[in-house]
């Protein structure tokens, strides 16, 4: 099983490890030493090496850090965090919210007569450090680069990830890596930069057409680039990741360790693009005069999937599509009281396994249950793990990572016979989500111009949801991929080829949560009669072809066009995974996909 | 009447006009000079001494600027003007895309070799030549301060306006201005600042509570204003503008002729803020370190208008909406080949003017029939003047400015029968605009964020239209206000009080055009039963009733709640508005609001 539901937030080692800190702290002169969440990568998760603030604390959220100081110790957490972040840490620590709470502020309050607080420049980016600075300016507070102060006191420390890397097959990645780095490097030419610094795993992943396993869930290679305008790259890395790779790589990808990078940033002549948001401080203070600040070169080019990416991740939804209609049925067939949420994520993945593709989950299968449903990012642990009981809402989240694409489903299932309360704000939720899955839009515009209909019906009953409508997708990458998001914070325009996800969802505390998400990929639209000829329009094709539960729909509230588009898209559901499933789960998929 | 109907464009009046400005460029060693549109005081009607754009070009656009330089000259017009402007000026100018083409872009192809480009200080913005000096860095073209060098050949140019300034009574304003001024002195305090500049004539009016006639159609006094943070105000005016305001004013705003407003800049101690988006160059470079970039201070308190403004908008409203009735009935009364546009706007008018509060109409009427209703901003000449024919829309889009409020309301009417795709098309307009009205949000969103709402209907059927749904609304001030506006590319927060219009639209260039434009004012929603009850939200409050023409809605294709909303609205119209007209128009009221 890649998922395990062990406790691994051992709050009695954190006083012995933070008084070990303060030791270094002082004998380093430094009155702070920051503790972040963060590798060097910036990446969503992080390996076991690189689990510090969770070694550190206790606390083992995806975001969030701390800061010690001699006489007390903050730790960082945002809003989805501030209940777990208590039944983690030790008292020693206090939980700050987040961001309403900066770095800077809490420093200021902390230490009024300054001080020097000390920060590891490869864990933090250039723009992370920079504001911190602006806000502490003439405070009589110091952030100091230092070695990792952790690293330090961390005995058992395991090694770096040093995973072999594999060749991604051109049939899925649809572009050899020499055309990417062409069409790359001709950008760097038009800014004028005679190199530029990659250090996001998936970005180097895409532009070399090879995949990783250094960090679970995201099938990245961690390792940092140097992109030259002649289309060239350096690569940086331990060597043993890339020994079978050379014919792949051929001779315009050289390799070298990764105590190679810097001292090669400083032999570079000319300017070298640097992207503030995502490359550590070091690398800035390193380019110094010769560094410029510019977007990530793959981000955009890496979001607008080819036709080969597009076609493998429907593909890879319909061969995850069966597995979820083989999970939902088995789900219908267990009584109301009879099943665990831990026994509901085991036997989603052991069916996602009969999947020769499968190469991992593409994150922790969110199972949760009547309350645990309204916990946003709730991850079932021994602990937590609850029956499923008549009259609660399942909110199953989950997705595979396959050699042709990265899925990311989530369906609301009902458990006996839920509340009318919960069903009208199911209807609601379907309808929002239906109403952005028929969408048409005018190019030009970002997500955070169209978010909003997926969120209407429910505005209009005084009701929303705390999270974004949808993220963007890899193809078989990240599960979290930018730049582009359906967020009111993004104004990236949206452009063919970007996949994301589109999941309003409603979250009543201590109740149930409701979420229904679906993967979509943006294209052009084809032309209406009667519409406006000189306008270029976008729309959505749909990617994952599950069914919808109706009966948690009360159809009334339904529009017509909601109603019309559900009855369409599960006839469409029927077609294309009926022939993939068993045929007692083809017959539950014929009832469950029959019109409202 | 106060619109007129003539033709004021002369394009053979240009050339000369330009040869004499050459001739003044090269006495002073400039390779150009640059002409805006604008005034000091960046307002959008500008005085006929500030018609400079006008007078020298023959473009009397509402936006834009001409560059001359010693063998070509720019007339610089957004896409509103492309047509327009080609009408208006002589072959000596040569029309240029603007934005796509900034003033940069052209002075770097047309200055190869650099060159000294002269402008006046006082009628750019800080923001505008900052932006100019970064793109023209190293290129060899320096814009220099000059005298303005347009008035130095304009033998009869106008003097500047000097009608007398009125107090506005506590009644309409609802809040006293020392209030007022010790309100926002707070907010300079916080800021540091030791004083504020003001130099947009809306923001004076409100903060003093006066209004003024020295432009057409906005009730604005013009004068320069400096805000201490003691609450006290100096005035930079004409004097004999406050002659009779000495009381209303009292001994905390003091009054000095306009030419000390820079010596007094120069006079004040510590940091003075300024809006970099508004304030004249000449302001920066006069406080010079002192200065401090900062939102306009009463931009937003103005924008959210208290409970006497919204009264008196209201108020205003049902006055407004009782002269568009009568208006209404007498078209309907004309058979369609009988009259021409200017008598539309004529009688209009006139109806308007029945009303005693009425002080100006708020901006010139478009009325537009036929292909002239897909000119967004069409304003009616001798010239352009088309008779209604059968068959045809009718775009009516006007406003009053009246002492409780301004008013600013679009109906589009059927003349004769018009054909099917026109009724289609009205119907989804109105589903837009229907949407919009009933819309209910979570706090902290802004136009950006839920505009697309009016679109929707439009963008499913692949039509759009291209301009923004709404715009900010003075009170008894500008018809066009910020900070808020209905925009994608406005992020400011809505908040109550603030007054915007919602006008979707749709044009089809050379045939119809459709606008239907109510004033809405935000406010604190209501609790819904079943809503989450820790979140704030906020809805609309409609301030115009008047009837929406029934004979362009296609019944079928609109929604059961637009169509729900429409009735109720209609209901409103007739309990509101009917025993405010003539029996004639009562009848006609009552059958246009009849339920669909």
């Amino acid at each position: 099983m890649f998922q395990t539901f062990e406790v691994t937030a051992r709050p009695e080692q954190g006083p012995p490890r933070l008084a070990a800190l303060r030791e270094r702290m002082a004998a380093q002169d430094l009155d702070g030493f920051i503790v972040p969440r963060a590798d060097a990568h910036q990446g969503e998760y992080v390996a076991a090496r690189d689990a510090r603030l969770a070694w550190l604390t206790g606390f083992t959220g995806s975001a969030g850090f701390c800061v010690a100081l001699a006489d007390r110790a903050g730790v960082f957490v945002d809003g989805r965090y501030r209940t777990q972040v208590k039944a983690q840490v030790a008292e020693v620590f206090t939980p700050v919210a987040w961001p309403e709470t900066t770095l800077a502020d809490w420093l200021l309050e902390a230490l009024p007569g300054g001080g020097q607080v000390g920060f590891d420049p490869w864990l933090h980016t250039v723009r992370e450090i920079e504001r911190a600075e602006a806000a502490l300016e003439g405070s009589g507070i110091k952030l100091v680069q230092s070695d990792n102060l952790v690293d330090a006191i961390w005995d058992d420390q395991p090694a770096p990830p040093a995973a072999p890397a594999k060749a991604h097959p051109l049939e899925f990645a649809g572009e050899a890596h020499g055309d990417k780095r062409a069409r790359l490097a001709l950008t760097l030419v038009d800014a004028g930069q005679s190199a530029a610094v990659i250090t996001l795993p998936d970005s180097l992943c895409w532009l070399l057409n090879i995949r990783g396993a250094d960090i679970e869930r995201n099938p990245v290679v961690q390792a940092f680039g140097l992109l030259h305008a002649d289309g060239s790259v350096d690569l940086f890395a331990e060597p043993t990741k890339f020994e079978t790779l050379h014919d792949h790589l051929g001779p315009d990808v050289r390799l070298a360790p990764v105590g190679d990078f810097l001292p090669a940033l400083e032999g570079v002549t000319g300017t070298v693009g640097y992207d503030p948001d995502t490359a550590p401080r070091i690398v800035a203070d390193t380019l110094g005069a010769r560094g410029a600040r510019a977007a990530e070169p793959c981000a955009l080019p890496k979001a607008c999937k080819n036709a080969a990416e597009i076609e493998g991740a429907a593909a890879a939804h319909l061969r995850d599509g069966a597995a979820m209609v083989e999970m939902l049925c088995w789900l219908d067939q267990q009584a109301p009281g009879s099943l665990r949420e831990t026994q509901v994520v085991s036997h989603l993945e052991t069916l996602r396994r009969r999947d020769n593709g499968l190469q991992d989950i593409s994150f922790e299968t969110i199972a949760g249950t009547g309350p645990n449903g309204a916990i946003m990012h709730y991850r079932v642990t021994e602990e937590t793990d609850s029956v499923l009981q008549d009259g609660q809402l399942l909110v199953l989240d989950s997705g595979g990572q396959y050699l042709d694409g990265t899925t990311d489903i989530t369906r609301t299932i009902a458990i006996g016979k839920p509340p009318d309360e919960a069903c009208a704000a199911f209807t609601r939720v379907l309808e929002g989500m239906i109403a952005m899955s028929r969408l048409r839009w005018p190019e030009g515009l970002a997500g955070a111009h169209i978010e909003m209909i997926g969120r209407l019906p429910l505005w209009m009953a005084g009701q929303d949801f705390d999270h974004g409508l949808g993220h963007g997708v890899g193809a078989y990458l990240s599960v979290h991929e930018g730049p582009q998001r359906l967020s009111r914070i993004n104004t990236v325009p949206l452009k063919p080829g970007m996949i994301l996800s589109n999941e309003p969802g409603y979250y009543r505390e201590g109740a149930f949560g409701i979420r229904i998400e679906n993967l979509l990929v943006v294209q052009q639209a084809d032309p209406v009669p009667g519409g406006d000829a000189h306008r270029k329009m976008l729309d959505w094709r749909t990617l994952a072809f599950v069914p919808i539960d109706r009966r948690l729909i009360v159809t009334d509230m339904l529009s017509t066009d909601a109603r019309t588009w559900l009855d369409a898209y599960h006839r469409e559901v029927a077609t294309k995974i009926g022939p993939r499933v068993t045929p007692a789960a083809k017959e539950w998929l014929d009832a469950a996909t029959a019109p409202l």
